[in-house]
């Protein structure tokens, strides 16, 4: 399965904090940078995400802000 | 300013590719990955955006999708 | 590979028109309903996207507004 | 009342699951495919929502990923 | 109609630019700031939008980032 | 620093409510509209969102759906 999406950034899970509902999941890229994800308790559970985990980041380049 | 957006990816513009009302900016991260952003026409004059700059890339948590 | 995004819809591209620098994907879903997506010119080339092609709608929970 | 965005699925409303802040709403389209929304509790409150309503789900273009 | 969305905000069209594709609008909202979106052409012809006219913007909860 | 999110709306923090991993913050624009933002319990804490605090709305255009 290929994405539109223009970022897929591989790392690695660097940890897994489940609220209520909603999940916030720390993945370290290859670079050294950490993205944080807000994902539902529901999408953890069927990835099965642990810490350890290869995974990866996808976010549509239409979600991203400048700064400068 | 503090944003509470939780990623904000330092790097450097490598391109910036403007259409009629929408450009494409690609930002080289530290560590290397490549994040395209879309924002308007608008808003690079405003920025003053050209390769080569210090940028950061920002991008909310809940607009961050895990694959595996 | 699998996502965190909790809609992956089933469905055959309808039509694919480029602008500038942003496309517009029409995908019409097994069950009858057409999506519209809005995503780079750059994308559509990278997936060869035509009409015809089976594909699916990738959005996010958190992107759904819910209208009653 | 008309909206911009361009999908706007017409469906019913299968679940509704509140957690402290945020809820997950599952709606089922006609065509069978089932969307869930992630909104906050107060708009559950707000549109009285409950299984087996009548409900949209609303998505802007720029939010759909396309996957092939 | 009523929206799950927390932010309805009501305001006037002060300018629709098309692009090939996408086009910026701008509504005035009652206290005075300005609002950009960013939406198809065809919403555009679609809601017949034009300067001067009333219309609402229209975001979710989880799109708005706070900055201090 | 400078923000390519074509809106940024000034105004006060109203309310913060904070759910288990997700927070509810209210920030009332100078015009007198109440924006509501859905954020991290992390950034509320990073931010030191309290109540009377000034502090912005930052949204992108392409966040924004218009209704009419």
């Amino acid at each position: 399965m290929k994405l539109s999406a223009r970022n897929v950034l591989k790392g690695r899970v660097r940890s897994v904090v489940k609220g209520q509902t909603t999940a916030h999941v720390k993945i370290e890229l290859t670079g050294g940078a950490v993205i944080t994800a807000s994902i539902t308790n529901e999408a953890v559970d069927d990835l099965n995400l642990r810490e350890g985990d290869e995974a990866s980041a996808v976010i549509k380049a239409s979600d991203v802000i400048v700064a400068k």
